[in-house]
């Protein structure tokens, strides 16, 4: 069956992979899931039942939604459906409770893709094999499409075992990974209470070999994510010149002092502007310009102190072209660390696992995670948490138009996974 | 009958505030004035029979062409009519020759908008008195909307007294001069050969008491516009910072540099990057971005030294990040000066207009103008051309959301125009 | 006798050309200036007595006046003589009445030379006739010798004529007009009260054949000149980067975006940063920098403008790195008008002057001058004030390493000045 | 014994930190460390015995080596000792061959100081206690003087007990570590040659109690230290500021861009531009200016990362303003790994060290060290090399001018250096 699973997972992944849709406003991504679960044991909740609605960050404004969710009503989403995901409360959490004595084990899987257009290059995989994106500016640039088909696997798993197996599965399809968005708005609904083992892990990061895994990840870096808008004051700008006050050199100021914020000797740090717009005219003095950034680092500290900096930097530069800058949160990562027991619990579990080729302690994310405020919570009351990496090699970087995966790591952890489960139903 | 035209003009004016359309797509501008001179003796010319088609600089993409042309048809333009214009071949060419000798008298008038959001602030009379722009990203700031009223006045009163006039009257109702990209591909079809009078003019620009007229201008700027693309590599802004090559950075480099191009010795000169957008998510090294660039100088000289050091600045700034730049030329004025006679056949010609309180041998521009065009060819073939200021206390700067323009001026204007062509029959 | 006294200044210029020295440090200057003087029927002041202390701008460090002075002993001036000089009250003022009833006419002559190598190439004249500069880091670079042997030769001619002329004449021998620095002082100290016709002017500036004479000059542009200190914290760069507060970078951006202040709708503006250091160790975040900076404008509004942004862009250059930023006043210039009366007046004066082949009504200074101090002084005292220029063809721009001057123009200096004495005694 | 010869060191160390010479300089303290090792059973070696001349980094000009030669002749250093160590050979080798088979055991003491203007505020220790440094711009803010002293201290221990020792033991006491300048040419010089034991290492580094130390340091950064010179064109800044080729703001573009290159997924980067000057006076368009830049990276590859970005950044910004960049290198160090063994080797020396506090396997130097040639040369040849670190409580950073060290940590150093010693003639 395990081979049947497997395939199931790469298949639906190529399905998923076709209508890439960013955070909280994956209509057609939830309406999919949702159609493949119903008919399984599992109860499914969506919509304000599963978000904290106030709690989520980062919500895109009320058009983007809208526009996505035409889209997929054209696709074929029905409207009753679409309705229920209103306002961007997009994602699924299934349910099965065994109603046997067990543990409670949730998985997290996030479902969103990227503002990236896709590459349409003789080489990358989905382009020659016809399942790229039909979205002409979103891709599933970082495998999330990987993600949903294993939990899509995991959950056909737990459905044909369900006689067998003890304890409560509760399993996360998430909105919003992208920009640390969703995680919270479920947590503080209470998703995450009285877990006892919360696994969840992500595809690629490494670029090794597929078929192994890491039992934990380290430098899961703590992020801040946020908007700056600049506001000036336009003028012609043949005829006076320094009647404007330029919103887009203040923005490009910032930009290029932001990328300078010096190195921290306690360890890594990251910034990014990832965009910037502004101005009207050719030939008129920007009056706004909006950028999108984000900080990092390997402790919540030293993304502080790089969000401290940030700041500090954004309101001078603003002073120096007389405009003003208003920052806008849009998301938060925490600095997490998993629980080093999982090393033993994976190497257990998978002792016998022949598409499990190497089992590492650890390897580095060196990125952020929303699942952080998961592992946060279960291991505030007192469950164990880990976040795996299933290495592939990787053609380019995530987030990279000709980013791809290695089906084969899909394969290897839909086995991690299923192994676990069994592994942990006995301690 | 002059009141009577200069009603019928701020009338008319107030009416084309509401529908602003930037260059080549101004379908429903185009309509609305061929509407009025039909009913005139005029022949009209439409299409590329007016504009060489790959002289026009700067033309929008297809999709903006074809957004504009649907809104004209829902606005009710005919659907025969907007093909006419297909591809961006907006304006209208009107001639009246009245088959006796005398002089061929050329006026040109510029009737595009802005991509500028008009204000709704008390006070903004447009806002005031409900003529404001109907189109949500368009306006008439720069005063284009009052020379297509002057352009139509004079056109109704050369049809009155056509019995009575000698010579040729060609006048122009020019697309795209906001980024002078439309009066070259006129001149380059023949219409400005064999012109012996060559008028056009500017409302506002100098902040003065309406009711004036500068017989010429000086400081019209020569300028060139260009768009600068960079682009650079994508990759995860967490996991591999070094892995990208980042077009943002490179495009932020490039406007703080341009804005620092040395002053030079022999004159006004001026830089602007008026809009830059780039990047794609917010964790995303940018592996794009666009400018839009002027640059100007009192002289064609001066404005060839900044647009060389425009170049050197944005091939470094792209070397200096290792990302491709690449520039498009988008448009181009020449540095202009009118011919002195102006001043003389101005002050004869009003010196009974009641209208006209002063007459300034001389206003500066102070901006670029594609009238430029025009303006050396017809100097070229032995006319005389000049270029007319007709000042107005203006509330706020050209290309400014409140900018707007005193009535009394347009009234002036009216009456300079028709006692000009009056005065110069007998020349 | 015109010849003779022509003969004399080229050849004192080309002694004073070899110990150039820079503001308030003209030991040796001075002492020779006042050598040539005192055989003459002049009152010499000096020291204190021509120069309001307190109201010099941009005094150098007690160190380096007295390294100046150290070196003028060693090369022969009188420690007696040197002491009256002290703390850096170097120039003479002249003073020859006549006790005739007439006009009072002053005279300018700046003496001071600037901190630039001067080359040693070939075709460079002052080194290829072995009278370039003996001090090793400063030049006469913008034709201050030429200026002192012009007043030498004037004084001269007044000393042989003293028995049939009238009125009063002072001429003064200005330290530190580099920097805007002694001229106010000299006006404060009285020495301008009362004068009826000032006269001052400058070589070179105008790259034109020499032999000509522009009775006035235009734009004599406003200028501020200050220092900035930038105060940070060091620390190791490699250990603890983000401890330090760099005072370096600081500076670095101020720089930048000084250069970037926007041009002005109503004229010419200017912007330097003419020397900037800062740092110790190079593994040591810098804690310290200092910049000179300048800004000018072409009226003293246009400067106040540059000035305002410049102050604002250092303080937001400061609060973005966290390091302190400390302003200092360091000379000053106003914008200038000469009274066109001088038009007629020049060219009355030297009709029949051979040495002069071109009389310009006015020519552009471009630059700044502290005889501005003087001009606006004898202004609102009802004089009449002028700045004359001589060009020169120049194979550099002043306050270049190869600057030098066609010794044509300093003889139609000579002889134009004496002209306009002559003139003056008769109005 | 060991009581007095930690107070010779506390001693030793605050007479050196009144005469602190920067590195290639040291002729003071070389002359002071020979006087008290001549009275011992050493071999000496100084000048070009020691250093191969041209395998030198970053040697000072003859201007400044000869400065400071006078200095040390006025501070009585004979003229003939003095002129041994011409043209910056500084530093001393002290051999002592015991004749008897044993180890040959090598220890490396740096001795230069900084050019760092020493805290004369109350509660700096040097100061309060009067032993601050004498030389005016000079300062020991990195405890080479500890160094130098607890060399001397080994030194006189391995004296008194020559007769019982065996093998063979190198003292070097190398100039020029700042700036990663004199090891490599002692390195080609032989003297790391057949060495089986290897041992230095640093004072304070680790901000922790005294009375500590690290058996082996990791973090020791790859670091590549240049010297960058901009050369560009001079002009006046009034008159035309558009003929300059401004080499300051090239200069200010390139450390602003240095400072931002984008952070490395494979660690530790570090880069500093740890002084700039440029320009002449204040009204002139700066032709030239200087900058002293280091780049690091915790292994070799990461610093070349960081220097080849370096080197396009700095060409990218002479070309985007028309100035010349040249690169001088000026030093370097690799990046080094501490053989393990050491931990063990210190554990067991000095498990009955009643000096020593506490011992840590391992601390981050999170610096660079030229060392870094010696470890690697010994390493290559089969020997065994460490750095050590001896924390102490730092009242400022390393480099600060107010740096200082607890003298507990070099009465640590000296008793675990003599344990060690005395561990490995038994090994």
């Amino acid at each position: 069956m395990m081979k049947e699973l497997q395939k199931f997972a790469v298949d639906t992944r190529r399905k998923f992979h076709t209508f890439p849709e960013v955070g909280f406003t994956e209509f057609i991504t939830t309406f999919e899931i949702y159609q493949l679960l119903q008919s399984l044991s599992f109860d499914l909740y969506m919509g304000k039942e599963i978000l904290e609605s106030n709690e989520r960050f980062g919500v895109p404004t009320a058009g983007e939604i809208e526009a996505s969710k035409a889209r997929a009503i054209a696709y074929g989403v029905p409207e009753a459906f679409a309705e229920k995901l209103d306002g961007g409360h997009t994602g699924v959490v299934a349910v099965l409770d065994t109603g046997r004595k067990g543990p409670h084990i949730a998985m997290r899987y996030d479902i969103d893709g990227l503002p990236i257009i896709e590459s349409d290059k003789a080489g990358h995989v989905p382009f020659d094999e016809s399942f790229q994106s039909r979205h002409p500016k979103e891709m599933h640039a970082c495998g999330h499409d990987g993600h949903i088909s294993i939990g899509l696997a995991v959950a056909k798993y737990l459905d044909v075992h369900k006689h067998e197996l003890t304890g409560k599965f509760t399993i996360i399809f998430q909105p919003a990974e992208e920009g640390l968005r969703g995680a919270n708005s479920i947590v503080q609904k209470g998703w995450l209470d009285n877990v006892d083992y919360f696994m969840s892990g992500h595809l690629g990061i490494n670029s090794l070999q597929a078929g192994s895994v890491a039992a934990t990840a380290d430098q899961i870096l703590a992020s801040t994510k946020f908007d700056v808008a600049f506001t000036g004051k336009s003028a012609h700008a043949g005829v006076e010149p320094n009647e404007g006050n330029n919103a887009l050199t203040a923005a490009a100021t910032a930009l290029l002092q932001l990328n300078a914020i010096p190195r921290h000797r306690d360890g890594t740090t990251r910034i990014n502007v990832g965009r910037l717009s502004g101005g009207s005219g050719r030939n008129v003095i920007a009056d706004e310009a909006v950028m999108l950034v984000e900080t990092r680092g390997e402790t919540t500290e030293l993304n502080q102190y790089m969000y401290e900096e940030a700041v500090r930097i954004i309101e001078a530069a603003a002073a120096m072209h007389n405009v003003k800058a208003s920052i806008q949160f849009m998301g938060q990562g925490l600095g997490s660390e998993c629980d080093t027991e999982w090393i033993q619990i994976v190497k257990e579990a998978c002792k016998n696992n022949s598409d499990v080729k190497e089992i590492f302690d650890v390897l580095p994310l060196k990125a952020s995670e929303d699942a952080s405020y998961m592992i946060d919570h279960v291991q505030r009351n007192g469950g164990l948490a880990t976040y795996m990496i299933f290495p592939s090699l990787l053609p380019a970087g995530h987030h990279h138009p000709e980013f791809d995966i290695d089906e084969d790591a899909i394969r290897t952890a839909v086995s991690v996974y299923i192994d676990l489960i069994n592994y942990l139903q006995h301690q």
